[in-house]
């Protein structure tokens, strides 16, 4: 639905449930794709939502529009009501989005509900909450279709023809053998076009590719994205198989990971709705500023002494060479952040990479140490009130060469800092956003500082 | 496959290389998915690049590793191979595979292979060159299934059996009537299991949601993602059905847009494969700074008379002022900035995005104005030299409101600037990355300088 139709429709809303017209409502609800539904929920007041998810016609819509809403929302909307109903929206849900849902809820609501729940659904809901929400584990569905290895293809079909009504993505039939192990997998295009009388084992794809149920789920998504799949099974420890995480999921994943890293390369917290209150947004977004707090600081000590004994002027470029090194830092260190994630840069390719790094880094700053030393030496001859002419140069000298050597040190920095991370374990995109901006602002200045010292004395200036 | 594993193989290609034991890469080879022979590619040098590409064991293979290899290594990789063998590796491929690689070839080498194409696969590949390459024509593939309304389901499925080889993704049948016209839509599912004497007309899904031709490629992966889909039909203006797009180019579209945006944010380029060469990356982020040397010279002119008048002391508080706006306008523009693209921002909330930056933005800065305020007068008092308490209150007071003053303006910058930018069809992304920081490192030098020249001519003060 294209975005001005979308607005529309909200307006519609809007104005239909401050009129009170909610028959009026009710009718452009029934017409409207559940999808588009949960999309228009955070245009709305907490009261218009509840109004709209009341106004639904039926518990399934309900539950399918709860699945597809923002988690933010779970909560408010189901809270209102009656426990009977809540667990008849959930029953109309996949296991995987009934676990997603209670993730959501405080556990003394939670509780209740599992405990409502049809024994064998709430022991399916209650094996995903049992792993990390991040693993393939906690975001697989049970709603695969695995068959015995000795099926025939006709009955398989028929088994499917039968069941095929509550399998929303039955794409592949998985082959299990007589201990639940995983054995092979068969495509529902292979199934419709093998005779009849052949056995699963006969036309199976042996070699399947799956994951285990503590698998990170980024790394399911690019075992998805990698091989074109639309499931990938994930089996428990022995190869039994546990469930699937479907190609739906797996973009909601990638869209997710993306922005992870984004908010975190910006010190912007990790999973921030952009619809979610100011007071949430401060609880995220103001610890993330204490780096740069701290590092302004010791940038302060440094920048004082400094204008001190080396004056106004060299002052003054302190902005333009702290800015841009960290620029680069920036660049750098978000390449990296970012190869990781796709799997373009591994530890196999590392060296290269910093080496590559140190160069570009080398060739930015001399670039612009040439013209930002030029231009600081042209501001000091204007300036020039009978100064002689070698503190032009030394002032040219003095910003030139501490902004290459800056750019340097920051696409170097930049480059090793989530590596490093990476090797560790530790998570790239955290360490690198405002710890490498901050610490290179620091690290910026005592290096404009030394080299403007040095020249100095080097060249005989400043006694 | 694991990282590990990968590593361990493209060891191994190296080290049989370097001893000229081709029969083994070979074998190697052969034992490995195509998807991940590309993925090995990267950590290759161009020479043994090309010797495994030579390695490989037929046209077809060649095709599969070359439609999953970056874009970057199409040219070498095909460049050796006589035209004849080329033609047979396109012929290999679906013809959106082909348009891609044809399009990372130079005019004069791509020309003749399209020449040499059969005219009906040429007439497709021409036609989705045809589309821009960021458009749903220019990544739909042509290997769509569809039939006529009156088409029984026995018959639909007979015909899939006879087709279904070809038909790498084929999860839907799309009905179309004697004009050619999308009318409907069949899953895979529902025509397994219908009943085999009714008609396409009578078990679709009427309600088909396509995407036009010259539809942008974010917006179809949105409809993709909103809907769960699996495919997505591509129609002409005239509602004729031209192709699809399949949900595992989707995957890769929504991979690459979240790159894109995380690299212009960065104001490192677009699209830059982090394996590739210094040159490149010069080239790409050479221009990104630009921005940050101007505002720095900017920052320079006002921070050197600044400086001059209102002392060293104030001067040194400029890092932590123009740094902590800085990072607060980053934090706003990249919520807004993937709020727009992940689409939870839209303009029809921009009124109340505005409202909560603006209050996020001013209480960090009250927030964090009485800290470094505090800190300040308290640095300025441990350094007094029989300093008098005012000038010590005014040290404090100065930099403290500075930086809510800052801190604010940057909030609001930050998410104006990139919501105004979608407003009037510009991409948020490039406009706020360097733009915003550069810009906000003056305004804030200029608000700190005003504040603190306001607050001296109040308290008596300089004079």
């Amino acid at each position: 639905m294209a975005a001005t139709r979308q607005g529309l429709l909200l307006e519609s809303i809007q104005r239909l449930l401050r009129r009170g017209a909610t028959a009026r409502v009710q009718h452009l609800l029934e017409k409207t794709r559940t999808e588009d539904i949960a999309h228009l929920l955070p245009g709305l007041t907490v009261r218009d939502r509840r109004s709209v998810f009341d106004l639904l016609p039926s518990a399934e819509t309900q539950a399918l529009v709860l699945a597809e809403a923002d988690r933010s929302f779970t909560q408010e909307l189901i809270e209102p009501l009656p426990l009977q109903r809540i667990v008849e929206v959930l029953r109309a849900l996949d296991t995987d989005d009934v676990a997603d849902i209670l993730r959501a809820l405080p556990d003394e609501k939670a509780e209740p509900l599992l405990a409502a729940l049809h024994a064998q659904e709430s022991g399916l809901v209650e094996e995903i909450l049992g792993y990390g929400p991040e693993t393939a584990g906690g975001i697989m569905s049970a709603d695969y279709f695995a068959l015995n290895r000795d099926t025939t293809v006709t009955d398989a079909i028929r088994t499917l023809q039968e069941r095929g009504e509550e399998l929303d993505m039955a794409f592949y039939i998985y082959v299990i053998n007589e201990h639940g192990h995983l054995v092979g997998v068969v495509s529902l295009r292979q199934l419709v076009t093998s005779k009849p009388d052949r056995r699963l084992s006969e036309v199976m794809e042996p070699e399947v590719i799956s994951v285990t149920t503590d698998a990170d789920q980024e790394d399911v998504a690019s075992i998805v994205a990698r091989y074109n799949f639309l499931a990938v099974p994930v089996v428990d420890e022995n190869n039994r198989l546990r469930g699937i995480v479907t190609v739906d999921d797996i973009i909601d994943v990638i869209k997710d990971e993306a922005t992870e890293d984004i908010l975190k390369l910006a010190g912007a917290g990790e999973q921030l709705a952009p619809e979610a209150p100011a007071r949430d947004h401060l609880r995220m977004r103001y610890p993330w500023l204490i780096a740069s707090c701290i590092s302004g600081f010791l940038a302060a000590f440094i920048l004082e002494p400094f204008i001190g004994a080396l004056g106004a002027f060299l002052g003054s470029f302190v902005p333009i060479v702290a800015g841009m090194a960290g620029n680069v830092g920036i660049q750098s260190s978000t390449i990296i952040v970012r190869g990781l994630a796709t799997g373009a840069v591994d530890t196999t390719r590392s060296g290269a990479v910093v080496r590559r790094e140190v160069l570009v880094g080398l060739a930015l700053g001399v670039g612009y140490g040439l013209i930002v030393g030029t231009g600081a030496a042209l501001v000091a001859w204007l300036q020039s009130d009978g100064r002689p002419p070698l503190e032009i140069v030394y002032a040219g000298l003095a910003v030139g060469l501490s902004l290459t050597a800056s750019m340097l040190i920051a696409a170097t920095v930049g480059a090793v800092i989530p590596l490093a991370c990476f090797r560790f374990g530790l998570d790239p995109a955290v360490a690198t956003g405002p710890f490498v901006t901050s610490s290179l602002d620091v690290i910026g200045l005592l290096s404009y500082f030394g080299i403007a010292v040095a020249l100095a004395m080097a060249l005989g200036l400043h006694g």
